[in-house]
């Protein structure tokens, strides 16, 4: 039995973990339940799955949290650095970190220093810290098992390869605005940037992915996860998000990880590898998908993706300002302050204007994040 | 330093071999060369490679061969039965399998009870005597590993991969007569036949190609090398040949091997695994080929694909008699003695009347490979 500690339980990845979790009783528990703000559902969560400790990061929901609990025998905690502290519970065999943002950074941090197994979805901590967040893992021992489809189809395709990676070719669905000019985009709503073709997610993940900036975000996680430089990371358009990504090898064989565009099936090979086990989610159907496309991304209209690039490329606590510019400029984006196309303007006056540290501690990350977000 | 010997070096596989191991010198060098007739060719890779000992099949060509080499010092020998006893060489580390046909399966098995690990290009060894083989592969602890593009694939797509398979899906371009009714392919010619879209290949195995047997037999090869019953192997027409095949796995995850469609790059992988090596043939631009489509074969047109499934769930000699029956058919379409369409009929013609053999010996299917070429 597999005890997970799911931080972000009531997020889009969170509620998807916990479908796997339900299908396969005997194989996972839930030993701990974070939340953010979305008391309900995490007292739902809380007595459907009966953890050994929640947590809610908005204190002022903890007493109705509590009260709900109590009768249950489930404890409840509150503020982020409650949530960081549960992940040193020595019954938590794996933390599935799926808080969006620069929020998820800390208590995954604490989890590695733990040795707890990192199952991952929060894709700012390796595009903040990735530098950090590897060497805390390898000096802890500690596998990071990723769970953005991508990153796990990737993972997937490298498992038994002894290296002689040649390059890693992440595909993008290019988004609801694929194809689009700029002159387009510059007339695009939030209800607009709302409709993924493919995938169901959370608001500022499928924001991310109108702008591209979500793939920009990815190509820092893969260079951090795989240990591969941005210069051999290639995005490729892929719309039918059917080929979650590939690997090629210095023979020139590529290998691919392939299946209907669902959260789920990586949500599951984190917390079941190195096995497989089974699962009756919806197998791909080559007569629904016969016909597979791939395309160049077109970074010159969609410039979150390049300014992603340059971010990598420059180093540093850069990832970190561009990072926390794109969380202000997508809330302002939500909020109607900002058009579509303004997102990456904003992103880049920021990566000009903030202080750049070349080689920033994890306090250093912390003090960007801050200063970019209080527009300092 | 690998020394392989190529049974089969003067084939379409043979002498891409030599072009892998002309690359990487190195890595690889030529311990024996097996042909069966061109003697012109052998001398030619003998002199070039320079290897302990060279056999001609055909014993009409020993004397010729015999006097080119001798100032070489390269010893040289002639018949079946030397191939096979060459196989036993303790300076052999790898057999590479490419005799066309019936014939490779003796050598093959010799190489086998040496301890020689087999790079198998050569289909009829496991369509013959798939149980055979493998229990003597097995017994003998010597690693299979496939030439052939699809289970190259395959077998990339299982390493490092604990089980878990749910199918596999044997991809096949088609050949040059996909989507044809029967009355088209009624009026198909031998020229018709040979010229495949994607892969250059003998005339055999072409033709095979066009017919879809050649899918058939691998299907066959494909449920003895990965031990996976034929009903959970699916062959899917996929026009392109880029992806090589695939397997999905219990929790609906699939993954793929792509690649140019080019032999060398699965025979390199054969003669370098568990490594990766450098290659320096074309890389699959996705600017190329940015559309892969996928579609069920049409078995009722295409008789010799139902025809294998058929003759793999039967079991016992069926499938050498299929095979046997398909040799026999080929050469009278080559000799313009059978219609295209004739192949099935005289294939299944043959699988009704020949004696079927439940638990067949080696002797056994011999004698049953003998029996349907004299036509008894």
């Amino acid at each position: 039995m597999k005890r997970i500690a799911i931080l972000g339980s009531t997020g889009s990845i969170g509620t998807q973990a916990l479908n796997v979790i339900r299908r396969h009783r005997d194989l996972f528990a839930v030993e701990v339940l974070c939340a953010g703000s979305n008391a309900d559902l995490l007292i739902k969560q809380a007595i459907e799955f009966e953890p050994n400790a929640v947590a809610i990061a908005d204190e002022t929901k903890y007493n109705m949290v509590q009260e709900a609990l109590v009768p249950h025998d489930i404890k409840v905690f509150c503020g982020m650095e409650s949530v960081a502290d549960l992940m040193e519970m020595d019954s938590i065999d794996m933390v599935l970190a799926s808080i969006v943002g620069f929020a998820g950074l800390r208590p995954t941090l604490r989890a590695i220093e733990h040795h707890k197994p990192i199952a991952l979805a929060n894709k700012e901590t390796m595009v903040v810290a990735g530098e950090i967040v590897t060497r805390a893992a390898m000096e802890n021992h500690v596998p990071i098992l990723p769970v953005d489809s991508e990153h796990s189809a990737i993972f997937q395709s490298l498992v038994g390869e002894g290296g002689g990676i040649d390059k890693i070719l992440l595909t993008a669905s290019g988004g609801p605005f694929r194809g689009f000019s700029r002159e387009q985009l510059s007339k695009v709503t939030l209800a607009d940037a709302l409709k993924h073709p493919n995938w169901s997610m959370g608001r500022k993940v499928t924001i991310d992915s109108a702008s591209l900036m979500n793939k920009g975000l990815e190509v820092i996680e893969a260079r951090w996860l795989f240990s591969v430089p941005a210069d051999r990371i290639q995005v490729l358009v892929h719309p039918q998000s059917v080929v979650h990504s590939m690997v090629q090898y210095v023979d020139g064989s590529i290998k691919a990880q392939l299946g209907v565009p669902t959260m789920e099936t990586p949500i599951q090979y984190a917390f079941s590898f190195p096995e497989r086990i089974e699962s009756h989610l919806p197998r791909l159907s080559f007569e629904q998908y016969g016909q597979l496309t791939f395309e160049n991304p077109d970074m010159d209209t969609f410039r979150c993706l390049a300014l992603a690039y340059q971010a990598i490329e420059k180093g540093g606590n850069m990832p970190c300002i561009m990072n926390a510019a794109n969380e202000v400029a997508v809330q302002r984006f939500i909020d109607g302050k900002l058009s579509f196309l303004q997102i990456a303007d904003f992103v880049e006056e920021q990566m000009v204007k903030a202080t750049f540290v070349a080689q920033p501690t994890l306090d250093d990350l912390l003090a960007t994040d801050e200063a970019v977000r209080r527009g300092v």
